[in-house]
């Protein structure tokens, strides 16, 4: 029984990290979780090495169904128990005697929340793969059209000019905070879970003080640093000072970051779509076989890649916000809520996985259309440059009279569809300071750039 | 590739409704749609009957493959392109003259959101039914302990006495204002599509009048009504009384009624958490094997159904949130909303269902302890009586006066262990007016239930 | 201490409605209720008739300090118990015998939440008016523009002719479907909460059995459905069948409707700010002295209407969740859900009543430039009818063949500048059917409307 | 016209940081962003210093009125403009010359992000306050009890033996997550935001470049490094390496440190209700005259203060959800993203400082009742350390052996009431290994605390 093959969600059907995230690889990291606690407390003298073995040899082969497992985790509300019993079931097969050292002294919170950040750590690590593919894409695209002319819009409507390359700019700047704040996550916030059934180590220490082995007579802490250190180490994930059972940190930094990346994808995304509207049509999405196509009109070209990126950026902020319902946990596990960190957690992870490696893609083939920026620039008549006009006459009129003989100029260049220079020309008192070509020199938007290119040198350094 | 079974969502694995959502459900209410309205159109004449018969025959027994189709969907951001490709190839293969009749005059989003309402109206149909049996079983219970009394509780503490059956009647009051939503949702909430490219029928209307039909040169309002009267009949879905591709009152409609339910069960598994506490015990939940264990503490019998109905319960409402946001839907379709309600609907879907699913089973089964509410109830040794004592000696002694006496009495009796009634008894002021028997009487708490036992009779009588 | 003046929300910034959801409106809402409450229990015998005269003469002419109250609320997380402390103390102050009527066997929650119901409903009735007349503009200027072409846009681009009046009929759908479902939650849903401490009405009830009034051996039924039907009335309020303090159907029901009025309203305004862009230019706001203007720019025009109907649609859904989180509310009465609801149903409130004043506003104003909209329809030389051609040259030419003529002619008409119709002009399998004359007539956009103005007459027949 | 006072929010009543961010905050933020971007202009040559004088003397004694500014702010969709005119007007009335040097070069944006950073800026410095403060009083409380047993409980069922001390050191170490994140924020994500009226800095140098200052060569990037750090020095702010207009992180990073403050203290906040209930009473809200009173119920005493710290947790995640939302911003400025900021950030801000106020309260005052956690922990008899036989029995007896000895004891003594020990000492085939000495040892819950008391130190060690 599959609910979702992708169907529903173009963003993140078929998408490497699909497979990062699935089901079946939830399972396997459980899988791994489970080995790499035995060979951590094999290598501590607290489980026999050739039970490690057995246990190894006997699972090599095997293949749990994730849907079996999925029903039957009814019965505890997580997957883990019935996970365990096969996993013990499947060793005791092979050999009796190791079975009872598969989740020896642990529980199901250590198993599922060490397997639920190895999982984020692959993904994470795919996601600021395909972050970084989008910065060097969008890094080159902003150098090319560090100098194009573009009109800036501010609520909808044109404001003054900028060039292309810083607009891609900030489209980098939020990818390269993204890929930063991931980073950080990934370097130092995920750490594996080792607290037993109530996070006071106990079981595990129990089975330490039991086994007869070399830190059987030594302090509780060491022995939690000791084998905190080698779980983490067999799964390359960051040690933890203290269970988090109940203290949802991880999970919480990981919203987060997620977060912040599918709002930086949005913003790339936004933009794309509005540049490539039928009425404005400055940049196109990378053509590709059958892509953007209707099932409908034979003309059209759907910037399908930034609808797919808007869309995941749309829905992951909700779900980030039952993460942090989340660590509303009651005791030291909570009937609920624990629970309801799963699902949404991974749909966030998908998503932005998603939506990452569409953004890749897009980056890559962005093309950009400079004459046509320069047309829609221009038809304004040098409107946008205004501001300009008005820094410049302030000084001279006097703030009120320059805005109101500037506003005057707009309508009437407006309604008579002259430039603007043209008709502040005519204002005697315009005229009084500049001359009709140092009006149009002041007008011309590719001189009103401020330090757009500029902006690109910086951003564009930080890739 | 697989991603979801249900394995990070037990509330819903492997429940009937999981069968309804599933990316199959949705590729098949995809075609059914498709078949549906070539059957519509054939009964108006603007296809060939002999057609519809072909394709029908042609698709019979061919499996459409929804991983294949999700990954392909990336190309138009939506699913339906490829997979009207595929089924058009699929009844070439069988019938060339047919095809060009499959999906004639259509455009994805008529499937795509009538195939969602299909869906939806029969999950909504699944829910309804498991919220008439959560239903019944409530009413059971809550007749069955009419009059058993127990501890109401307000902030966490106890505050006057009510009855068990006047908590579960609350239980119900929320299942039934659930039922009483969805069930009007399904009577006239969930319409089909048909609008064409962009809402404006203008393909279908243009299928007609080429088609030399009884409705060939019939008004447009006619044949609008016509073909979505029999389109909506084939699939027993409401009419429409005009396209709703930008207006998305339907989907907002199911989040409306799918989180209220959410909430309505999230408060009964609330409460079960709760009364079952080891501290409370008041209620259990129904045994069954291997339910409710832990992988770590032998003794345990974890509340799980309610854990997992909770769960679902938190992750409902942001999911609904995004429903709402889609709302703001550019243009005639936009480039990204639309796609962003698909997989929060479906999960909704899913997650009510399964705790709908899961509150029948846990109403059906879940035991109360009358005597240990007793004993619960006894504990504070009538202080939850007070508010009585506080009505009574009120106009007696002036509200001050009297709530001062009681203040120092509930503090007396506490400190002391002695029963509120005992120490109230000792005080002379109190005294003047009620001997120890009355005042012994007045603070029973089974003769302070108020109308408890009524208002089970009154939410029962919704049922 | 006043924190929010409407500095940070201009959307709601001195809108009537305002006036109706202020800490000062709640804090009188709390004060009718108060003397609703001993107005029924007097005209029921249970409190003596002169002590509401008493009551009601003693706070005529006081003003409680709504900051004062709100800061000394921490002492119960909740603004009732030194409310009522302070209204007993003033009453006690003019008549010390009535004092003891103020808040006569009730409970806090009784008073916030009937006051709750009691706000929203003047609220729900000021946004039904707004709504109201936007739909009337909105019908107005849908008839005006019944048959104006205009470019239906879906993913942001060209897709068929529409008309204008059918786009604004989009709108009127989404804003006549809002206020369908406030009128029903003002009509049924709007009900007084009479439970006493728990939910029992056990301390109502004690306060009648003790009065020797007329109904003191009446049965716990009958005085509450009295005693509710007389407080109800008395607030115009509906009755309760039960009391609600653990089932908050009501507040959900609120969540829902204003949630939908917000999305209804949301889209009208993205489609505003998408008409109105400068590549587009539409639609225009309605001008009024200083509105649009920029700090910096002399030449802008932003439309601000808009734009804040839109940041409120942006903000709605996430409150509406918190409302629906909220309906797991633990025992008789929860610690932190009830009181997670009183802020965000506020601002839920005033965001939509600021949204519809502000929608009523742009409805009334909005011009539309039909000449801009041809220009604009017509700027892709009938790109934009292909689908037409579509559907005619499908039977002719089969489905492939026909779609490869169409696409290649949208290529080629697309890089040449040329219109479509004269491209296909030239294609010879074209021409075996169509002469240049009926090529140029099928594509003409004007044609080929649909039923785009008849959906404007059904969906204006609805106001 | 005062809309919020309070009176629905409690938790932020009056606290301290409603200062910091009430309306009248805000708009004497503005005006010192305004006043230090003049500073700066002026120490670069850009203003006369005399102008500088000027102008800050003509506001001093000025008072700005946020009602009236709110209201007129619905012309511009934000209140810079209209503040902007006030201000000049101000100083023009004191010195008409040096009215244009207000707002030198600006645009509303740069002024309300700056000014949003300033406040935001204030309020996280008292939050870490109050976080540290409840740290310390945290780390006190862990480290009295350090050592005391307690029931550690997962999905509300006593699980195994734990003690508060380590418990209170889970709320720590959320605690302590929440500060080291909120300082990150604090020490570099705060900037000040300078980037003119479309992020290209154009009009600051064009008034650079029209100043004849030291600076008018200058290149571009040197302007905005020197402008930017005067300006960032002025405030105390962070420097931005380029304009964040449409780059939200900043927005962004704010709500993701603000929720998991939110969370940890909410999970704080749910122990102490959990702890308080009458069935548990093993911790106690610190008392304060009148705190935690019922308006019906005389006894009782509600932890009040948690519950205002648990109703700020449920809101702050979905607020946050809406600023991940907005950081989807079209263009150089969106119309509608950047409004739907302030007011959920405002609030979030104040949620948080009230909760995180509340909280340095709760953790100063709560009282925990040794006593009352041991008669807890002994309730059940010694079922709660079974794991720990589980462990001893399981290489003696095989896994499944062991499991159902326990079991059949754990059902035996919780039917009969007596203890696990005694139950356990009757079983043959336990006996066969340990004496009943040994296994009532073995059950013994104060020495099954695994390394709970050395987390305490651990996680205390942190502070």
């Amino acid at each position: 029984m599959s609910i979702d093959k992708g169907l529903l969600a173009p963003v993140r059907a078929g998408v490497p990290a699909a497979e990062l995230v699935s089901d079946d690889a939830w399972l396997e990291a459980m899988l791994e979780v489970e080995l790499a606690l035995a060979r951590a407390q094999a290598r501590l003298g607290i489980v026999p090495v050739e039970a490690v073995e057995h246990i190894t040899a006997a699972v090599r082969d095997h293949r749990f169904d994730a849907a079996v497992i999925a029903e039957a985790a009814r019965g505890a509300a997580n997957p883990v128990v019935v996970f365990v019993q096969q996993l013990q079931a499947v060793v005791a097969a092979a050999d009796p005697a190791s079975a009872m050292y598969v989740h020896w002294g642990s529980t199901s919170q250590d198993i599922l929340d060490t397997a639920t950040m190895l999982v984020a750590a692959r993904v994470v690590t795919a996601i600021v793969a395909d972050l970084e593919s989008t910065a060097d894409s969008l890094a080159d695209l902003a150098r090319r059209h560090r100098d194009t002319p573009m009109a800036a819009r501010t609520l909808g409507m044109h404001a003054v000019p900028t060039t292309f390359g810083a607009r891609v700019a900030t489209w980098l700047q939020g990818v390269l905070d993204a890929r930063d704040r991931l980073r950080r996550v990934r370097a130092d916030g995920l750490p594996v879970q080792l607290g037993g059934a109530a996070g006071t180590f106990a079981s595990y220490l129990e089975c330490v003080r039991d086994s007869g082995g070399e830190l059987a007579d030594a302090p509780a802490e060491r022995i939690y640093t000791r084998l905190t250190e080698e779980f983490a180490g067999e799964l390359s994930l960051a040690r933890a000072d203290a269970p988090w059972h109940s203290v949802r940190t991880p999970i919480a930094d990981l919203a987060a970051a997620l977060s912040i990346t599918s709002g930086a994808l949005g913003k790339f995304a936004v933009d794309v779509i509005t540049q490539a509207r039928t009425e404005i049509m400055e940049v196109a999405e990378p053509g590709a076989a059958g892509r953007g196509e209707s099932s409908a009109m034979p003309q059209k070209r759907n910037p399908v890649l930034a609808t797919m990126i808007r869309a995941a950026g749309m829905q992951v902020p909700a779900l980030a916000s039952t993460l942090y319902a989340a660590m509303l946990a009651e005791d030291e596990r909570s009937p609920g809520a624990w629970h309801a960190e799963w699902q949404p957690l991974r749909e966030c992870l998908l998503l932005v996985a998603g939506a990452a490696h569409t953004a890749a893609e897009l980056a890559a083939g962005l093309t950009a259309d400079a004459d046509r920026m320069g047309r829609v620039l221009a038809a304004s008549r040098g409107q946008l440059v205004s501001e300009r006009l008005s820094i410049r006459l302030t000084p001279l009129l006097g703030r009120v009279e320059a805005k109101k003989a500037l506003q005057a100029a707009a309508f009437e260049a407006e309604a008579s569809g002259r430039t603007l220079a043209t008709v502040l020309a005519e204002n005697p008192v315009v005229r009084e300071h500049f001359d009709a070509d140092q009006i149009a020199a002041l007008l011309r938007p590719e001189d009103y750039l401020g330090m757009a290119p500029e902006l690109v040198d910086r951003v564009v350094g930080r890739v």
